[in-house]
């Protein structure tokens, strides 16, 4: 056991070697976080102490999270929803699952959400003891809305519909599903952790918010496309008395009450959050998000020239091809079906998606006709 | 909606008006958190944008995250002891739940947690359909071992004896829930969120760690008395083949299957917790407790020299007290019977405590006979 403690001067000699062994963002084409603003870091610097899991110890932190509440209200066309920040699209997808099944009171509850969903809701369907069932998407990626109503039954407490695939970036079709949940009166959910900071920002996307009347719920995630840091997510719930089903009691704190589901939980990545939305505003954001949907384009138009086809044109930021591999440094993923993916993040620039089809093009040997 | 954006300097301007309307922890006497070690922020900054929830991205932070469990399996008496990193206690009970639930299989899971336990169980069994079953604390404070293993029945999944409690800051009798746990075959985990950097660190303590060989899992947070930053919980397993149940398929990242709840998830507390472990080292953490442990009883000592008396010599740095009200600003909590209720926190100095119990002294009207 190492018991010698280090000098200030040794250990930060050391910790930088340990970050030098990490990869950089500018060469990582497969992640959906990314640098945080500049004005994220210092924010969270700022305000890294705060504990929001004890908010009347933290009012000023605590309106913060409420100014990041009021203007999702706002973005997604329905002032008075409520809402809460949490650690992250994960988190608020268990959430969504603990009040919907707490309000079904079904001794046998399922949900609906597309194959093209993200796996925490295999977690948090095995943890609460919630079938998870799963409607097959269409050839354009889409959740099948038919046979979503199909899988539809009384134990049914809430259907996930999602905007910006992980692995396509795509969105499924919010409204034919927000008329199925309303015909059979069952908790639509948003699951907008990557989209729900692109697709407002965006001509003619796809309609996915509180504007759609089905809508009950949506996730986003501040860390990902929101440029803050690490852990930032936000719930959005139309009627915040879906909390009330979480509620549990909490002595010895500044608050008596509280539904998240983490106690202690850091204030600085939601200062950051805030920094971000007050710094970059709607149309810093609606810049941004042109930008990467611009490199998106040029990237997809850029492998078709070297005849390596796109599978899908996307709704957000994120491209995928035909299985190809690509050569190092670059750092790409591959979806479940074995598709090449790149997510053009905002570290992932103009510069940096010329330089990769550079590399690839020298590297890449078309198959043989 | 405020859709204008704002200057950098208009921005940091208002930042700064909001965390003054924080409180300072120079006056909170009711936290288990406090001012995290300047090696702690510096080495947060150093690893802002990492994120563990993709660690094949992240070697070198991955590499600290696993210094940070050899560490505990050495603290903890057990070197092959395997373990994770968390965002807190949380987290770390509703795993411990999850893969003793699963591994049980039981139709009707139950646990026994003191009734002294944290209120995130009750929040965990609410999740997860496990009936929480309470047994009661002895006039010492700590569970009543007899009564727990009446308790017992095959649908118990798990046993909770905690290691420093919130509210009392006593030590369940760990050693005799083990024999109980050992002959019954239950889990038992220890849930040492507060204690368990303190106890390791102090003569003559209880013990609570795997040096009792019925002591499968323990829970100890970085963010309260680790002074690393918000969000670090480590929950260390005395055998690492118990996360087999929790994996899940993670496709698109650098790993193929996780274990942990959330996803995307921040290194940036997880340095900083592993560079105060560093430049602390078993002595300075020594150093640190034996100065809260000092402070502590200084406090009692102080209260009871105007009347007031204590509930209970505590085993770790909290003070509890018959129900006193406090002059402002001072900010403290009381237990769930009504008890005043003092965490001596690393921020709670010497000089705190006297200038507390100056301000006391001036304000308190004993009670006439």
């Amino acid at each position: 056991m190492q018991t010698d403690s280090l000098t200030e001067e040794e250990l930060f000699c050391l910790l930088k070697a340990k970050r030098g062994e990490d990869f950089q963002y500018s060469h990582i084409l497969s992640s959906m976080c990314t640098t945080p603003h500049p004005v994220a870091t210092k924010a969270h610097s700022l305000f890294m102490e705060t504990n929001l899991g004890d908010p009347g110890l933290f009012p000023g932190t605590s309106s913060l999270d409420e100014e990041i509440i009021r203007w999702f209200a706002n973005l997604y066309q329905e002032p008075s929803a409520g809402g809460c920040t949490t650690s992250g699209g994960t988190e608020s997808n268990i959430q969504v699952l603990r009040f919907t099944k707490a309000s079904k009171g079904s001794k046998k509850p399922n949900i609906i959400v597309p194959a093209s969903a993200h796996f925490s809701f295999e977690k948090a369907c095995g943890m609460m003891d919630i079938e998870m069932r799963i409607a097959p998407i269409d050839n354009s990626y889409r959740m099948d809305p038919d046979v979503t109503g199909e899988l539809i039954d009384k134990n049914t407490c809430c259907i996930v519909g999602v905007a910006g695939t992980t692995e396509y970036g795509m969105t499924d079709p919010i409204p034919e599903l927000a008329k199925i949940t309303g015909q059979e009166g069952v908790h639509l959910h948003v699951d907008a952790a990557f989209g729900g900071y692109v697709l407002p920002f965006l001509k003619n996307a796809p309609s996915f918010d509180f504007s759609i009347p089905g809508v009950d719920s949506i996730s986003v995630d501040p860390h990902k496309m929101g440029l803050s840091t690490i852990p930032s997510g936000v719930l959005m719930v139309r009627d915040e008395k879906v909390f009330c089903n979480l509620l549990v009691e909490t002595p010895y704190l500044t608050v008596k009450q509280a539904y998240s589901l983490t106690g202690t939980r850091p204030g600085a990545s939601i200062a950051a959050a805030w920094a971000v939305i007050r710094y970059l505003g709607i149309d810093g954001y609606t810049s941004l998000v042109s930008g990467c949907m611009e490199n998106t384009r040029r990237l997809i138009e850029g492998m078709e020239a070297f005849g390596v086809r796109r599978k899908v044109t996307p709704d957000v930021n994120v491209a995928t091809f035909e299985h190809v591999t690509v050569p190092k440094p670059w750092i790409v993923s591959y979806t479940r079906n074995g598709d090449l993916r790149i997510v053009c993040m905002p570290h992932v620039t103009r510069d940096v998606v010329e330089s990769f089809l550079i590399d690839f093009g020298e590297f890449y040997v078309p198959p043989a006709h």
